[in-house]
Parts: structure tokens; C-alpha cells; sequence
């Protein structure tokens, strides 16, 4: 175990964690549980992969609320089939995250069973009152934009679900999705910084979609959206993989789950100052794809014309 | 799902929650999950009693800390053979448990699963620092006490495991001791008022047991324990029961969990100051069953003499 920061006043090893909050904050709080056969397969990836994601989930989630991470508890409910060495490599890969973005890990809980690996945890972060971005601050007219890049993941989850048919040249470029699908990067810089600055009236992580995002922030906004088809950031070799599949990789990018983005509604007269803010973003692309309306309609606009937005597909585990 | 207090300024259905820490205290965070078949077994009770014990395990920990308890997020893993209403029961189970002691449910998470119910709790209390209860600080010559009833938790579930060939004049003797298993009471107001008046060195919740939490109050202040066998508290139906069984009422009841009792190092010249408390516990015993000892070891007087403290007993899943 790494040592604790000194705000953390009881760590691991009583019965409960106890620490100082951040001086003028809120604390944010979110859990997410990743279980096996649901949200992750073993023959997918590593141990390490399982720990890391489980993390990204909750940054992720973190990140979307404007809220800065501090710290994490961990629940592990074990199956007997599970190596030592996995539970290791699961905490490593936990840790190796954790404190790449200064998150403590101050609790944790393991159980013994004979169902599935069931990876649950807790984060916590630190927010200013005036800075807490939630899903309901959407209004008619705010632009619509996206951090990074959409479908990797689920391009790289749905080719190790396939059985490996691809020609070896297109093994190198599906690696990067599969490592997406493996390893998110959650945008926990990007969610401090967009807390800080108050651009945005709205935020959603997309952990579900962006399909599902778009919904949920429309939904808790009560607005519509439109959005421009061809301005949505698919993946370049997410997109590569899905034609080759005969697939749109818009519907596609759209649809597909575990893209760690996240979705801001943004006044139309903030946009330079959002532009300032995203230079900062060292290299993540930010992308304006579409406008909230007030028709409380879903619509996606394509080269063919307007179509209803597909909004079918949801984990039946959303957080 | 009841309103919300003040100080949550998001509560569920957003990326995260946001709450406002109490002002002047740290915040203590303890998780535990319970897991079908490990901790629980569906046919020993109803669904309202796991979602009752489930936070009421958490409620314990956060007691044992000195904290007075505000909020608790839910992660639920449900397996298809559970039916919907019993789900809600777990819900309403917990939440009624929930609203008794001010408690705010402000996130969640649901997932579901080929394998067994897993209920996982993260609860939030509140404490001032120099409150802070730690399982650290006994010293040499502190006495041990300890809250309520021990051994009736363990007679209940033995006798749930047991073919019933119990006499009809008995059943109403152990029926006290089931209900106790399925639905402990945590001593959420005298974990509050321990904090509070600052009388205890140390404190450990009894989940595990009282012999599991004597040694591990013991390791981690480095010192001993002389226990007094006759004086630890058994309960009168329990004591009667594990008689009946041919088992030795005080063994049964030192190695037994599931008591949510709290174990405290106090100095011996805070007796007083300990009494004039106690008279605040509204009925609950507070006895005195040992010493802290400089000598490492743990020792249980019989009246047959000196014998070393059995603590075999240990659930996996500590938390």
C-alpha cells in the first residue's frame, strides 16, 4: 500500500476510514460495481484491466460532476476460481490508477463465494458549491460538445466477442480499441477544469453511450436535442472496423457502451472561453456535435435528413 | 424514497451525489457487503431483514468510531430468482432502518447477475477529530466494557441451521435470539455519545465476535487482555439455548458474530465519568468484563483457572 496523504486521519484497518474534507468544498459520491459476465469477461483481459476499469468507472463518474478525486473504497466479493495472483494484479492495476490521479485508497471489504468476481467501489471527490455540474442545467440553444473520441471501446469489445476472422493487418489497429475497451482513461483532468471554469450548465459522463447520454441529459434538462451526424468523433479505427463488419460506425459509435467522455451542454456565448479552457486538454480533442431545443424531441441529423436518435441500447447496470 | 435533508445538494439519479460535510468534523467512511450464501442465507429471513442488517452492520462501524452516521450509498447485485417485491422489502428494510436514525440514502447502483445477492453498503458519518474512536489507543490497565447482550445473534442463527427438535415451551426462549440475528440493532447513539464525552482510549464494533474483537483491540494498541469469563454478558435466551445444545454458554458466545456490540478500552480512572454516561444508554447494559494487560497475551479467568482466549473464530470477510 502507497502511503496516505495527510488529510486522511484513520486509513485502512479500523473499522472505518475517517478524513478531513477539502477546505470550501462538497463532497461528491458515487459507486459503481463491475460484475463478471456482466460489465466484464476474465478471458477479456487481465486482473489488472478488471481493477483499473473499476476505478475509471468512478473517476469517470467523478469527473462529469466537475469534482476533483480524492479517495476510493474498494468491496472484492471473490470466487474460488480466482488465482491469488489476479487479486494482486486487480489491486495493482486499482493502485497503478489511483495514484496516477493522487486517489487514496482509505477502505475495502473481501468476501469469499462460489458466484461471479464482483468488483464494487466507492470514490469520492471534492467540488465548490457553485461549480457542481449536474445533468438538469441544459437549456434550449446551449451547444452540445464531446471530450476524445466515441466507439473505440465498443469496437474493441464486440472484436474480442468475435472469433478472430480479421486479416493480420487490421489486428494492429483494432489493438488500440481493444485497449480502450480495456483500459479507459477517464477525463478526470478535463472534469476539474470544467468544474473550475463554469462553462458548462450540463454534464454527463458517457459510460453508457452516447446515445444514452444525450437521452438521459436531454430527459433531466427537460429539452430536445439535435444532433449533427457527421460532426460526431467515431474513433478512426473504430470506424475502420465497423465498415468492415458492415456496420455504420455512427450508429455504431452512438450506440456503444464504456466511452468514458464526457457530454456538456455550453451557452452559445461561452464558446471562446470553452476554446481557452480546451487548449488546456492536453491533446483531447473537444467536438461541438450537436444543440439542445426546446421540443423535447431526440433527433440526429444525417446526410439522408433527420432521423429519430436511437436510443435502444442501455446496460440494465447504469449507475 | 423519502425527502432529502438540507445538506444534500444532489442526491440519486445524477453522475454522483453532492453533500455538504458537517461543519467542523471529519468525515468517516466505512464499506461492508453482505453476500447470499456467506452471510445470509435467503430462507433464514425476509427480505426486509437483509436490507435492515445490510446497512445496520455499517451503522455498527461507523458507531464503533465514535460518528454520528448521515448518509449511505447502495450497490445491489440481484440474481433473476429474486422477485421484485422482495426487492423493494430490501429497500423499504433499509430505509426504515435508514430514516430511524436520520440517515440519507443518496446514491445507488443496480446490476444484475446469474449469481448470488449481493448487498453492498458505503456509509458516511460525521465526527470531530479529538473523537476520533480507533482501535489504536488502549493502554496497559484500561478496563474493558462492553454494550448489551452477547451470543444471542449466534444461538438464533445456529438454531435457524438446526432441524427444529427444539421442545414447544423453547421456541419462545429462542425466538428473541432469531430476531436479534436478522435484525440487530447497531448502538448508533451510544457510538455518539462515546465520541462526544471522550471517556473510551479505544473501541471495535463485534462483528466478528467478542474474542475476534478483543484480539484485534489488543493487536493493534500492543497490549494483552485478562478477560473475566464470568463477567461477559451472555444473553439469558442464548445462555439457555446453547446449555440445552451441551455447549459451554460463555465459548459459544465469546466466538459467535454477528453481535453488533461495541468492546471499549476506558482508563480506570474515568469510571465515574463512564457511569454518569451509561445512565444516557436507555436501558442498554454496559459492562465491565476486562483489563488491558502489558503483557501481550489473551487470557480468559474461568473459574476453573487461567485458560488462553479462544479466537479461532474469524468470518473471512472482516471488514
Amino acid at each position: 500500500m502507497p502511503p496516505q496523504p495527510d488529510w486522511v486521519a484513520v486509513g485502512i484497518g479500523d473499522d472505518a476510514a475517517v478524513v478531513e474534507p477539502a477546505r470550501g468544498t462538497l463532497d461528491v459520491v458515487t459507486t459503481d460495481t463491475l460484475v463478471e459476465g456482466v460489465h466484464f469477461d476474465r478471458a477479456f483481459g487481465s486482473a489488472a484491466d478488471i481493477g483499473h476499469k473499476a476505478l475509471a468507472v468512478n473517476l469517470s463518474d467523478l469527473a462529469a460532476m466537475g469534482a476533483t478525486p480524492r479517495s476510493v473504497v474498494l468491496s472484492l466479493v471473490l470466487p474460488p476460481t480466482l488465482p491469488t495472483s489476479d487479486l494482486d494484479q486487480l489491486i495493482e492495476g486499482l493502485l497503478t490508477l489511483a495514484s496516477s490521479h493522487d486517489v487514496a485508497l482509505i477502505g475495502g471489504n473481501i468476501t469469499r463465494t462460489e458466484g461471479p468476481l464482483v468488483v464494487g467501489l466507492t470514490a469520492y471527490g471534492a467540488v465548490r458549491r457553485r461549480r457542481v455540474l449536474t445533468r438538469d442545467g441544459g437549456r434550449p440553444g446551449d451547444e452540445l460538445w464531446v471530450t476524445g473520441w466515441l466507439g473505440a471501446a465498443a469496437a474493441g469489445l464486440a472484436r474480442l466477442r468475435t472469433p478472430p476472422r480479421v486479416k493480420a493487418e487490421d489486428k494492429e489497429t483494432i489493438a488500440a480499441c481493444i485497449a480502450q475497451y480495456r483500459r479507459p482513461n477517464p477525463r478526470v483532468r478535463i472534469g476539474t477544469l470544467l468544474g473550475r471554469n463554469r462553462v458548462a450548465r450540463a454534464a454527463i459522463d458517457l459510460s453508457d453511450g452516447l446515445a444514452d447520454g444525450l437521452s438521459q441529459l436531454a430527459r433531466a434538462s427537460r429539452v430536445g436535442v439535435v444532433v449533427e451526424g457527421p460532426a460526431v468523433p467515431v474513433h478512426e479505427d473504430a470506424a475502420r472496423w465497423f465498415i468492415a463488419q458492415g456496420q455504420d460506425p455512427l450508429i455504431a459509435a452512438l450506440a456503444g457502451g464504456d466511452d468514458y467522455e464526457i457530454l456538456l451542454a455550453v451557452p452559445r456565448t461561452y464558446r471562446r472561453r470553452l476554446a481557452v479552457i480546451a487548449r488546456l486538454f492536453r491533446g483531447i480533442p473537444l467536438t461541438r456535435i450537436g444543440t439542445l431545443t426546446s421540443s423535447l424531441t431526440l433527433v440526429l441529423n444525417t446526410p439522408q435528413g433527420p432521423e429519430t436518435l436511437p436510443t435502444g441500447y442501455a446496460h440494465f447496470a447504469s449507475s
